[in-house]
């Protein structure tokens, strides 16, 4: 969303919104009036239009060293407390997008203070190691305390990375090492491998490939781009792979309605899936692993059955694919379990499974096949962050001590029936409400109405984000309680009932 | 260096290293006899074989998790100081590698925990901000005071990233929006564009290439792969990019005694260059930007004289290319100046600089043009990490008020005549002594006894890295005093009176 367009002339207030009677029901949450955490703030409080002059003046100052076409406004993080950001306007917002979904548990947490302030974590800020050849004394145990405590089922094995990027990048890697070890009978590699390799020419360099999904999102290195199919804005003008890209379902919601039609669906994808292997196979660039997330979240909140991911795992394993589920953006906890695959059911869900964001630390686990066969061939400087470990560590004492994925499926509830109301209530404006946790989504009519709707509730203090052509999705922190939910929806509320529907503008319920 | 090797039988503690006489000079710093700074201990101080009991238990534990072939030992980070590395066994080693190169002043420095304790930092560590969208207030401050206060000639703009790695994808990624933009006269791109850059395919993803050196080495993620050519065991088994690859000047050593056959050599490589960028314009992958380090580190401390880079520059502006200096190892000071690239005595070096490593955040700078002309062309979640930009303000006021940029230039040259001198003394087993400030390398006669050497030296305290096929290369700290540099003359000293040539072992001076 470009600034330029976030430049608002009109400053209205909470206050003034409160006064404002609309239709349609209005949540007064039970749970609103117990003692809000000592912490937290109670409600969003805007003063300025937004972004406010001193966003303004430092978007300026900023410009002239970097593109600011994104920026949004500058905050004031030591004033931001749980589910709320403060911005340097002295604007307080209920932030249901939590930094492209990558604040676990909110802003300033007490716990995460503590791990600042303990004077035997301080060697692990100061002194960044590189992990791979000179690890401090506690990495194993915190690995085994953070990490490993919720690895994904079959996988005991993890590599921590820098972020979400390098972390797919070198999950392709192991996939690709793997693979050529697989067809090279796990021998020596040849002189002409050796030779070539160094010259980026097969069969040193094999041409291998990675089948992902229209509407994709794997990050913007050069290789996680050649898997990434949400928007022509990251694509444009960088090489590519020339690896194959298969349908991602189209689903029509909510899916309990239309059971027959979606499994239809799926499988013409799961059929295309199997053609573009044997295609791919026959062009000489064998697919060496499939990457797709539970759910596609940059590329419109794309849903797909546990039956699709079943299917489909099948179908990598039958033809010797890797399998390589993202979970960047779904895993934490945002959809009630701590890796969306869960939801699948599966005792074998992956070869790996790729995190970032809420983690902290990027990184990914894999199955015991899947480590590389020497040293030095999934390697970097830094190979993550301890000090990110320990933050994360403490995350997860917090996500287990105040039983948080129960809050998040609680609330996800209270969210999903939220918004069913809501294009029930706006039929002309919303429409394919669909989520799992409190990993929400609702579309728009259009691309220009969803922009309006979020900025105008921002103008009322709800931070939200976009995602694909007009969906407005919703991230907030695993501290997002019914009480959130009830504010959310009481503004968003507030905005749709002054929401006038464009000319032409209809919305879409595939 | 597998940890296999590393095992050692013997335990020599540098008590009884001392007593070994052994012919040639023997360093008596004075400086040695100064008090030493309050926090850095005096000397080495080994206790055990290496790796040690505790290592070996540990790196068995870490051995379920991941591959442990790259582990040399596990650190007592808590108890290293200054240039001393503390092992979890109790050893302690002048660190001559620095976390491959990557730690500027020191284990612990002072003032890098007063950072850690200031409590006006604690928000920038907790709460990590997607820089893209939603930067804290102080962080065009941050970045004038830090980065820009050390901008590379002719440039006013940085892109913070968080390692070596996505600073130079997105540097790329930055040339090649440059250089698209330039061929479509700035006009929007077609529709053709934007189609086909959503499944991977020309013009939208065009056939633009990044000319690298044979020999450079510019990270491991699979775009920065493509322009890496230093070891097979970073490329095998990884697709990749037909790219042109030119070789490298192989200069003769000391350069000033072979200053007519280096410029010959360099000639040679330049023509090359230029050929290259014509055959791959022929071929339809036109060169959109070069790549180069302004000593090839991993490929083995290869220098090339300023002339070679500056007409190097020319012939990238000549054809239109960008010209990228990647300054991930080289900046930050070793050299003896902040930047590798002010040797060469240019206004306008380069058209991108990138860095990481000693600079604690990775990124790059870039000239004006190279601004991307849209937002979300470069980005990613977290942009980078205000915290390392605290920490880096801090180093760079360090190395002000602590004039290490002189300490490293005068370490610099003691290191330097040290390795002459050790070379004149063995010239059977050491050859091609070279450097800048402390940014050195020696070669020894095989592969064999390079790494013989370098356990030695651990094993009597002194913790050297290697590159390239034959080469140790020297990676201090910027707190490396002339007395640290006498400490490890001394104990190479010792090493290599041990050392008995095998045979075959032959020096090049090539």
């Amino acid at each position: 969303m470009a600034s330029t367009l976030l430049t608002r002339q009109l400053a209205v207030s909470l206050q003034q919104n409160l006064r404002l009677a609309t239709p349609g029901c209005r949540y007064v949450s039970k749970t609103a009036t117990k003692t809000v955490s000592e912490f937290e703030y109670d409600a969003p409080s805007m003063k300025t239009p937004m972004p406010g002059p001193k966003s303004q003046e430092l978007t300026r100052q900023l410009g002239e060293i970097q593109n600011v076409g994104a920026i949004h406004f500058f905050c004031n993080y030591e004033e931001s407390r749980g589910n709320y950001l403060v911005d340097v306007d002295g604007n307080r917002m209920l932030d249901v997008y939590t930094q492209i979904s990558s604040i676990p548990i909110g802003y300033n947490h007490p716990a995460l203070i503590k791990v600042m302030t303990n004077p035997n974590n301080v060697s692990a800020f100061v002194n960044r190691p590189a992990l791979g050849i000179l690890p401090p004394e506690n990495f194993p145990d915190k690995l085994i305390e953070s990490l490993l405590s919720i690895a994904p089922s079959g996988m005991t094995r993890v590599q921590t990375m820098a972020c979400g990027s390098c972390s797919n990048e070198n999950a392709f890697k192991a996939m690709f090492i793997w693979y050529r070890n697989k067809e090279r009978g796990h021998s020596n590699p040849s002189e002409e491998d050796i030779g070539t390799c160094m010259i980026n020419q097969s069969p040193g360099c094999p041409d291998l490939s990675i089948l992902s999904f229209m509407g994709g999102f794997h990050g913007r290195t050069l290789g996680c781009l050649a898997t990434t199919h949400s928007k022509v804005i990251h694509k444009l003008d960088i090489p590519s792979f020339d690896w194959p890209i298969a349908p991602f379902p189209k689903l029509q919601y909510p899916l309990e309605e239309f059971v027959r039609e979606n499994e239809q669906e799926e499988a013409r994808c799961l059929e295309e899936v199997e053609d573009l292997i044997v295609k791919w196979r026959q062009k000489g660039k064998p697919v060496a692993g499939i990457v797709i997330e539970p759910i596609q979240a940059e590329g419109g909140d794309n849903h797909a059955s546990p039956d699709f991911f079943i299917k489909l795992r099948n179908i990598a394993r039958k033809h010797g694919c890797g399998f390589h589920v993202d979970e960047v953006q779904t895993g934490g906890g945002a959809t009630g379990k701590l890796w969306a695959h869960e939801h699948w059911g599966l005792d074998d869900p992956a070869d790996v499974v790729s995190f970032s964001k809420k983690l902290l630390t990027g990184g990914y686990f894999h199955r015991d096949e899947l480590l590389p066969d020497k040293p030095y061939r999934i390697f970097n400087t830094w190979m993550g962050d301890p000090s990110k470990n320990l933050f994360l560590a403490e995350v997860l004492n917090v996500i287990r001590r105040e039983n948080l994925l129960e809050e998040v499926t609680r609330s996800g509830k209270a969210l999903l029936q939220g918004l069913y109301a809501l294009q029930t209530q706006y039929p002309n404006i919303l429409s394919r409400a669909r989520g799992q946790g409190t990993f929400c989504a609702i579309d728009a009519c259009d691309d220009a109405t969803r922009n309006t709707i979020m900025l105008k509730a921002r103008d009322k203090g709800v931070l939200l984000g976009s995602c694909g052509e007009r969906s407005i999705r919703f991230r907030p922190a695993l501290v997002f309680k019914e009480y959130h939910v009830h504010q959310l929806l009481n503004i968003l509320n507030d905005v749709l009932a002054e929401q006038k529907q464009r000319p032409g503008c209809q919305v879409s319920h595939q």
